[in-house]
């Protein structure tokens, strides 16, 4: 059995009971270094995912001496939400052989910072989502209000600016929720267009 | 201060660590009795609300006493979503003086456990905001995917079926999540029509 487990937005604080239980209960846990050292695992019992994520997931999923045994496998935030449940279905995994503890989304986080509602929102991710750009872009043209996960967020604003939104235009960008070098600015799309910004970002407009 | 603190969609499985030690720290936990239930927490710090929601939650805001206090307020699910943020805020509460942690919403779980992601899916609630039920009939005529907080199930699947939507329509009915009387139904339209259901009911189209 395969454990898609959400360990929510980086800090322990967001760990599920849940999360905790199924990690602690499992024969093999593989994460990113981040996400792992979140949680009391024994050495032996560790996976490190490095960059080569896919090719190392599809190694894991098929390697036979694992058919029997419990493998978590951890999805920073929610796994259904840009997460690690579509990764492992495009593999091929069968929806029977998958069990998915929902994890805390850094949208929520960020909503839960700047306290707004998040059903008030069009949400939209451009997470390996090209044409998700689109949308956003008909969002801030109709003036509506929108949380949304930045792909290359300078990339992304510039974007914006050259398909006539204004480049005055303010954002919250929100990076790095939860952690310790946590950082939550309005900023203009200008700006944006030449700042850096963390991986880990979140947007939501209005101002 | 007051926290308002997410308590996930029931079980006590889904509870964070950040809730458990933010009401551990309180100086009074306010919610519902099942919300209370899922904490171990002095009787003498317990206040239960009623049916009388709002009217109860403004006394406590207004309480003298209470001023320099710690006030945990229990939401279930995420506050932002749904939630209570909206309520305390309508109540006049100044946001400096809220601190919000966010909560697994029963979106999230009934997402997990259909194993997809609501990133592909148009998110609308029709707890208390009687106009979506046009947004929802427009998802509906557009084939467009939905998962959706009915207000009351049967009266929003009439509602449908009445605004010219197939009656053989099949959606998924989940109720009660996570508790032990948790029940995953696909059902047609005029089927819902004419049953009841849990107040704690999350929908998803198409089936």
């Amino acid at each position: 059995m395969i454990y898609i487990v959400g360990v929510g937005p980086g800090s322990k604080d967001y760990l599920t009971l849940k999360a905790i239980e199924i990690v602690k209960n499992s024969d093999l846990v593989v994460g990113s270094k981040r996400a792992l050292a979140l949680f009391d695992i024994d050495e032996g019992k560790k996976v490190i995912l490095s960059k080569n994520l896919i090719e190392e997931l599809k190694e894991i999923i098929n390697r036979e001496d694992l058919k029997d045994k419990k493998i978590a496998i951890l999805s920073t935030g929610d796994p259904c939400f840009s997460g690690l449940l579509k990764t492992l279905l495009k593999l091929g995994v069968d929806k029977k052989e998958i069990e998915v503890i929902s994890g805390i989304s850094s949208i929520q986080i960020a909503s839960s910072k700047l306290k707004i509602s998040w059903e008030d929102y069009n949400i939209i991710t451009l997470h390996g989502k090209e044409d998700n750009k689109y949308k956003l872009l008909e969002a801030f043209n109709n003036q509506e209000k929108v949380i949304f996960l930045p792909n290359n967020l300078n990339e992304d604003a510039r974007f914006l600016i050259e398909n006539g939104i204004n480049p005055n235009t303010k954002i919250w960008v929100l990076e790095n929720l939860t952690y310790e070098n946590e950082r939550i600015r309005a900023m203009s799309l200008k700006e944006i267009s030449l700042s850096k910004f963390s991986y880990l970002t979140v947007c939501i407009y209005p101002v």
